[in-house]
């Protein structure tokens, strides 16, 4: 990819700069946080969004939250403030608790420090699984080639390198297609009512990827009609069982797949697997603001997520490689 | 219903006000058709829709485009030019082939008159049609009737009045319901990319019936979460085996439906059936403007319709009554 593309989070060990998210594909700004109030709220509206990239900033929000030698009720409230922002991805919390537990077994003068050095870490470490999901997943494009076409790619949402640090889940393995010159065509659900797949066709259109977008409505007929090889996307939440939460309207785009014998994937770190949430019916689901739909005074329920069963899932694919959804249990450490 | 509100379609044997539906729900605005061309117009660009309404318009259309004593040639090419309006919905067809038998066999001088009288007989049988659809529906609703709770209907896009001369279709078993006192209330989907879900809450409200909008995307989890007691839809196109080419994201519907064991129905006037297409393979599915997804320049593909397959539905509600999808042959005239 071009080196002068956009990143989704820097920092300076200051402070960090984010891709203000709401503002794309219309205009690329990067936005600078400097305390906790700003990390929150940058998740709270969705600036940064993104199961993998809300558990990276939120990180540092611990960072930016508190003052050389906080105590732990500083530390508790910091992490408390983040965690509340946004009830689903579990990468939020799963990056607070890893802070939480460094920083509490760290001496109370350098925590600053060691905040932005861990949060340095979950960064980094985000590159590298979502790189390694690439690798692992560019076999399932392989295995689906067919010669003198493209492989045809349905995703919904973004699960792009705008949704992680860098890399992207669920589009990984279309970039290291890509990257290896395989023909590759992505197609975009729209997915109302936040239209990230406009940041998908966005990001697509900055690496050279083919695409189309096309409304969330219209997956079913896609499939129906031959036009889809697999579909991948990514997750806010895998439960234990392999019930992956995802942005509403997986679901359907799974129970299409399944009707027509189209293989259906999920690609995240590590991270976002709970294996503290037994089932997909555990998994709260986020109610977000009416004024999403923009219907005005129309009564309006909006939930930003919905349950993919594990039974219509053919694999999920981490940065530890690929295994059937029902069998996490060989991941858990 | 109130007496006040804004009627889809009137006439007074010169000309026809039409409701725009384009400008719905910001403003209710009545049209002035006087010529063939502002017919074709209107329907292409979606000032009025809906497959029913879209039959009775196109009648008029003809009459609209008819001089006195017009002859062969000029009905002709005045057919011709409103059946290639919008290909998928089949009532256009259907009124355009009935006005054409009725007048090829009139006397030339009062083709005019026989136009305009055809086309009342088209309009006014949509209503009866649609009211007996209502009372036939009605039951389904009460079946599902669960004490202490309103009977929870999903529909998609807009198959109510509004898409109709008067009454609807989806929607007349909820206004018989409503009418019979049953506590009803209607998911109404937002129908993208022409948001027609929109005018599905702007008639219902008019109507006094409860409603909540959500995005398309929502439909799976809705019904995962047991919150839909059954679902209507309309219908463009039935094939003969019952195949049903509804609006697109229908057909996820369908299948969320029967994986939650939810009843799912089609209500449409006999005049949607086509007899002539074996199949839903057979259905032209039209490709709309790649604009109507607001996308700028990025690559779009944009289908209006997909087909539900025979299998997935319970039921297809005409007035003549209620028959399995299978089963439409009783209905062959």
């Amino acid at each position: 990819m071009s080196q002068t593309r956009y990143p989704t989070l820097i920092e300076d060990g200051e402070s960090i700069l984010i891709l203000d998210q709401t503002r794309l594909p219309r205009e690329a700004v990067m936005l600078r946080l400097v305390s906790l109030e700003d990390a929150a709220h940058a998740i709270r509206v969705m600036r940064v969004r993104g199961a993998p990239l809300i558990g990276a900033t939120a990180a540092y929000g611990v960072a930016l939250g508190l003052a050389d030698a906080a105590d732990d009720a500083r530390l508790n409230q910091v992490i408390d403030t983040l965690a509340a922002t946004r009830p689903t991805a579990v990468n939020l919390h799963w990056a607070l608790e890893r802070m939480r537990r460094v920083l509490k077994n760290s001496a109370l003068v350098t925590r600053r420090d060691t905040a932005w050095k861990e949060a340095r870490a979950i960064a980094t470490e985000d590159k590298a699984a979502n790189a390694a999901i690439g690798q692992h997943g560019l076999a399932l494009l392989q295995a689906r080639q067919q010669s003198g076409r493209s492989i045809n790619v349905m995703t919904h949402c973004n699960a792009g390198r705008l949704a992680t640090v860098d890399n992207g889940t669920a589009l990984a393995p279309v970039y290291a297609a890509h990257a290896a010159g395989l023909p590759v065509h992505v197609w975009v659900s729209e997915t109302r009512p936040r239209n990230q797949g406009l940041l998908t066709a966005w990001e697509l259109s900055e690496a050279g990827v083919p695409h189309t977008l096309i409304a969330d409505n219209a997956a079913g007929l896609m499939m129906m009609q031959g036009k889809v090889d697999l579909v991948i996307v990514g997750a806010d939440r895998i439960a234990a069982n392999g019930d992956t939460a995802n942005k509403v309207g997986t679901y359907l785009k799974a129970l299409a797949a399944r009707a027509h014998g189209v293989p259906f994937y999920v690609a995240a770190p590590l991270s976002t697997i709970d294996f503290d949430c037994p089932s997909g019916v555990e998994i709260p689901i986020e109610e977000r603001a009416a004024e999403e739909l923009g219907a005005g005074d129309t009564p309006v329920a909006n939930p930003a997520f919905d349950v993919t069963p594990a039974d219509l899932i053919g694999g999920i694919v981490s940065e530890r490689g690929i295994v059937g959804a029902g069998q996490l249990g060989q991941w858990k450490t």
